[in-house]
């Protein structure tokens, strides 16, 4: 591997979901050369392989093993078995994982060169994102692995850190209440104004807003509604509006939550 | 009242909050004067007030009763006793308030002009905002009443909106979930990285993304996250990071209603 350009590693991909998409892109955009694209649906490695203008593979046995990174987008459950197969195709190879919850210990005793990198983002395939701003947490099993990672990672974005597994995994955790679970809350409002017609778009001011808010101030600060300033009959009122016996439970134990934590 | 000119109305504003700063700082801007600022605080009022080229009041005894619209801007549960005795210094004048779980029946008896304007927003007094893109929903007692506060909504924002006292308590309840609660995850988000002294910047990316999403597509599809895709060891390692009894239980019921949702 010529260490002085890393533009010039040979990539090897596997996944082709919502991160592994823009990854690939990025990878490229960044000057990389994607080599192949694996997925086990062939048809999804074919659509990602056709925009990296790399080939595409269904079948782990097809992969190369000349590659200088194997950059493994996979499904957490995914990866163990994955990993057990790819890593035997070349020791001299870096095998990074992308995934949040995953240790860096699962490639112990199957390669030598290996690491996380971790972009810390929502991915969907209808708009590959912009990875400049995404803040990306790398981990690297060896002082060459790290520098490796270091190098593709800051190729990619202005936001690299160094995280150990169980920062990552903190992180992670993280991410789902500031992310997947402020997502359902979307989906709750939502769902909550279709049920008299209203138009979700009358709340995507609102919605904005509360996010640019916890720029400005810390997000404990930032609480307003009806919870904070335990107002029991608007509570009491906006109960009565939920038929949901799920949806009930999440309003009471979230009000509860936020006087908690306001009166702390 | 010269209804040709609106910005020739006389408003009085009672109210000196998050919401009566934005809106008494609003309205001046829009070229409407305020004659006074009511609080049970005075120094309160006299702060806003002074912003607005205003008088201070702090008891409802000094209230001017010429004005053309007196405007509501308080706390839900002060609302009835404050508009009892308000109600009764001009019989001519709109009063109106800006509550989303108030229906306008409150006024019921005590005035013949009034109404309700109602801003789908959250405020901070830190950082009054723009009126102009946030929406406003209103609702009038009579032609009169509705007129002035078209007129008043208008020349404020730019995406006024009729609507009952029952949409808005819908809408109100959308509010909730779409804002308060998901600040509540922010919280939670950033309590959780403190624990191991992470940045919750490093979240920000990631909480302006899953906002800018669902301007793109529906917040269900949207989704994203170990709870969509029933990644049960990845739930069950979070979980074991969660020390709170509150915390679990919330991790538990939003990750269920997350699966059954994407999978109705």
């Amino acid at each position: 591997m010529n260490m002085n350009d890393i533009k010039q590693f040979k990539v090897v991909l596997l996944g082709a979901g919502n991160l592994a998409t823009s990854l690939g892109l990025a990878l490229v955009k960044s000057g990389f050369s994607v080599e192949q694209v694996y997925s086990r649906t062939l048809e999804a490695a074919q659509t990602l392989a056709n925009v990296l203008n790399a080939s595409a593979v269904s079948c782990l046995d097809e992969l190369s093993n000349s590659a200088d990174v194997y950059l493994l987008a996979l499904k957490d459950d995914a990866l163990p078995g994955v990993i057990q197969q790819v890593c035997r195709l070349n020791p001299h190879a870096v095998y990074v994982h992308t995934a949040g919850s995953v240790p860096m210990s699962v490639f112990n005793n199957l390669a030598v060169n290996h690491g996380v990198l971790y972009p810390l983002q929502t991915f969907s395939k209808q708009k590959p994102l912009d990875f400049d701003s995404i803040p990306c947490l790398i981990e690297g099993a060896n002082a060459f692995s790290q520098d490796v990672l270091w190098r593709i990672a800051n190729a990619l974005s202005k936001n690299v850190h160094l995280a150990s597994s169980e920062d990552r995994r903190v992180m992670h955790l993280g991410a789902v209440f500031g992310c997947n679970f402020v997502n359902l809350c979307y989906t709750l409002a939502n769902e909550t104004l279709k049920s008299r017609g209203l138009d979700f778009e009358l709340l995507l001011p609102l919605i904005d807003e509360t996010a640019a808010k916890v720029h400005r101030m810390g997000p404990l600060e930032a609480q307003t509604g009806p919870a904070v300033r335990k107002d029991k009959k608007v509570m009491q009122g906006q109960m009565q509006l939920i038929d949901d016996a799920d949806r009930r439970r999440l309003y009471e134990l979230m009000s509860e939550m936020i006087h908690k934590l306001a009166n702390k």
